[in-house]
Order: C-alpha cells, then sequence, then structure tokens
C-alpha cells in the first residue's frame, strides 16, 4: 500500500508499506554528518529515499547549495523515492538510480562524492529470521549488498577527505573497522545510540574520512527515551524537524 | 615514597609514589572477567600488582582455587609487588615476575593461560606529553611495551577458549579490533567507562576469546559519577570491596 507521509521539514515521502518503512535510524544518519556549502552527496541503498529528503531540507535551511544522488536496487523502491522527490520540486537537486551498488561505477565517476551516506542491512545472510516478502529481507539481510559492498563503493566513490556517514548494529563494529580499514577510510566519529541511559545500544553512528589521519573520537551516547517511553530533548529535536508522523521510530532492523 | 594502603578487601598494596599510583582502570578491569573455578590467570603489566590481589580476593571470596601470575617490567615496581604478596599472605597463589612481556615466552609456557589481563600504557609513543620521570613514563607510553605487544603476548600464552580483558582507550578502539584479529582473540564484550551519563566515554573495557566465534556484546556503559561528584552505586559496589583508600581514582593516564 503507498502511503504519503509528512517528513515535517517541508517535505513529504511516499512509502509503499508493503515493501518496509524508513525508521528512526535513517532519521539519526541523516542528521549525524555535518553538511558543507557544495557537498555532493551519494546515499547508498537509499530505499524511499528518506536520508536525501532529510538532507535536502537540511541543506536549504542552511541556505548550502547542494547535490545529492541515492542508489536503490529496487525498482518499486526507488520509483516511490522519485515520486516524492518530484513531489517535492526536488528535480534539480536529488537525482535517484536504480541500480546495484556493486556496480556503482557504472553509474557514479571515481572519486567523486564528498559525502557518502548509508543505512544498510543490519544482518548478515543466515544470521536470523528472513522475511517471507523479498523486499523487506533485502532491507534488512545482507541479500544484495554486505558491509564489505558498501564500504568498498564508498572507498571507490569518496573523493579523498570525503566523509562516510553510516548507521549499523554495535556487534558489527569490529568488522566496521576491518573494513574501513580495508578500504582506506579512517574511522573519525562514533556515537551508539541507546535506547535509555542504563541499556546497551542498538545502533552506532560511524563517520569515516577517506585517507585522513588516525584518530577516533567515540562521543557522548545518544539516548533515544527517557521517564518510560517519552523521546529525550535531543530525539525531540531532530525529530521536531524532521519525523515522519506515525514514522516507524521503533524500526530494528 | 613507599606507600602501605588498605585494599579493602581484607588486602593491603605497597605502592611506590615516585613511580606511579594504580588507578580506577586497574580496578575496574579486575572486575570486568568473570572468575572461574580453577582459572591460571596472567596480567601482563601488572605494576604494583593491583590487579592480581583485587582477583586473588574475589576468587578467595568466591572459594574458587585460582594461580595468577604477574609479570613487570620494572624491577623497583615488581619488588613492590613482591612485598604485598608475601605480607597478604598470598605466596601460594601469586607469583611476580619481573621481565619483558616481549618475551615472555622465557616465562611461560605457551597456551597456559585461562585469564590473561591488562592495563596496558595508552598512550602510543609520540603521542603527548612524557613524563620526565622515567617509571611514570613506561606506565603510560608505550615505551617498552605497545598494544601490539600485548595483544601478541596474550595470543601465545592463552589457551584455546581462553579469555583476554583490557582497560584502553576507546580512540584506540580501530586499532584495538585489529591488533585481536590478527592475534586470533574474538572481542565478546566491550563495555564504555563514562565520567557521567552525558559525557564522552574516556576508557573502555574488552573481553576477547582465543578461537572463538565472532558475535560482540557492547554493553551499557558504566557510569563512574552521579549528582555532581559522588560516584554511582556500580562503581561503589566496586570500591566498597576493592578501593584504596586515598587511591587515585581519577588516574587518566
Amino acid at each position: 500500500m503507498l502511503r504519503r507521509d509528512d517528513l515535517m521539514n517541508g517535505y513529504i515521502i511516499w512509502q509503499d508499506t508493503d515493501l518496509f518503512c524508513f525508521g528512526i535510524d535513517a532519521v539519526l544518519l541523516a542528521h549525524y554528518p555535518s553538511l558543507r556549502r557544495g557537498d555532493n552527496i551519494l546515499d547508498l541503498c537509499t530505499g524511499f529515499a528518506p536520508v536525501p529528503l532529510i538532507l535536502s531540507a537540511e541543506a536549504s535551511k542552511k541556505g548550502y547549495p547542494v547535490r545529492i544522488s541515492g542508489i536503490e536496487i529496487q525498482e518499486s523502491a526507488a520509483s516511490c523515492a522519485r515520486r516524492s522527490v518530484s513531489e517535492n520540486g526536488l528535480d534539480d537537486t536529488v537525482r535517484i538510480v536504480t541500480g546495484d551498488i556493486r556496480k556503482a561505477g557504472e553509474y557514479f565517476a571515481p572519486a567523486s562524492f564528498s559525502l557518502i551516506t548509508c543505512n544498510p542491512p543490519y544482518l548478515p545472510v543466515g544470521s536470523g529470521f528472513v522475511s517471507e516478502n523479498d523486499s523487506r529481507a533485502a532491507a534488512r539481510t545482507e541479500l544484495s549488498c554486505t558491509l564489505k559492498d558498501v564500504v568498498s563503493a564508498a572507498g571507490r566513490l569518496l573523493k579523498m577527505s570525503g566523509r562516510f556517514a553510516m548507521i549499523h548494529r554495535p556487534e558489527r563494529l569490529p568488522e566496521i573497522f576491518a573494513r574501513l580499514e580495508e578500504y582506506r577510510l579512517t574511522p573519525k566519529r562514533m556515537r551508539l545510540v541507546q535506547p535509555r541511559v542504563h541499556e546497551e545500544p542498538t545502533m552506532v553512528l560511524i563517520e569515516a574520512v577517506r585517507g585522513a589521519r588516525s584518530s577516533l573520537k567515540v562521543e557522548a551516547p545518544l539516548i533515544v527515551y527517557e521517564n518510560g517511553s517519552s523521546y529525550t530533548e535531543e530525539i525531540n529535536a531532530i525529530y521536531g524537524r524532521n519525523t515522519v508522523s506515525g514514522g516507524d521510530a521503533d524500526r530494528q532492523s
């Protein structure tokens, strides 16, 4: 079922609820890297393009001209994303490509982006529940896009000193660092996301820089809820500008 | 100056304040791995042996027979440690070896320990302030013992399925994971230590298992202070059993 939601930042987003819906992870990812004037941005595994839409709104608010591309392997999701882009009047800013990131070199020039973002599938194949719905499975499980595929694409497509921002599961940290090193992306910032102050983190935000000197800054954790199930001030500040009403804020794919 | 402190666990510890004094990191490290009956334990870079002394007390409380060795490169520190061991009546349990962990194979049989602990120097050579006092410099800076030296020794001296517990600086995480992988130690648990709930972590506790399957559990952070400068309940529970009165709880070497 197609659903049209208000992104609360001046834009709307179309999603197909038979496929999957974006969650808090996409919103947190879109707010993690700091935008720069003139950024040329690529969002890998873009789905319904929540990250490009949020980044567009942020750039517009700052008055920064940016260009944003999104690549998505599922045509049905990419088609929804294009509909959102057009309806938001963003055809000059955001371009959605249907394609496989393993062949990203066919669509994009090497070393051409200043910022690459990715909210990839979190689960290695064979590691757990796979949805009977193929589209949902692709969004959650590394069927057509592994961590290595994502990092390798970022390593090839980023300019020197370009930034790569990703959200992933904390249990994948050793492998994340190993892949980043393999593709000469140096982790510079990391932030764990915890549901509550005394709970285990469920997500991790990472920013790596191509060709940078080693020096990781581990930031204070981002806490999602306080006093039971109220959002913290920080999450409200993020969502107040960018949430989808009725969005799937608790998605832990 | 030699100083005799009460470890608050039934034991005393001798330290030479001209060298360095152990801090909260050693105490947190000693409480991180869970002890098992019959453990054969080695503490690398043992200094005045706070970790062996705390582990001895914990084992005794549980009624677990254990054997503990500590290796320290500075004879003056090792000699203090031996004095503490004897005065605590632990000569049958704890053995302190003066030696260089890079030559650990000369003192210990390969694959002979079930648990190895280490609170190593945190700072790479050339990365900052080096104490004019050589002994303090060795305790803080990787002059005679790098992260690679530590992990390599643990990898050679641990039995299969043996545990390696270390405390280190969060900014070294990418290198820690890389070295663990290099020596086939699989990170299984990791816990960041934060001064306060909304502050950046200043230390990280890691437990790796030799030859284990990959699956890292990132635990909820350990928070040190609350309401200004009071210890949290968890830190009080740890220190209540094992602190040194007047110990240097804020050491961030």
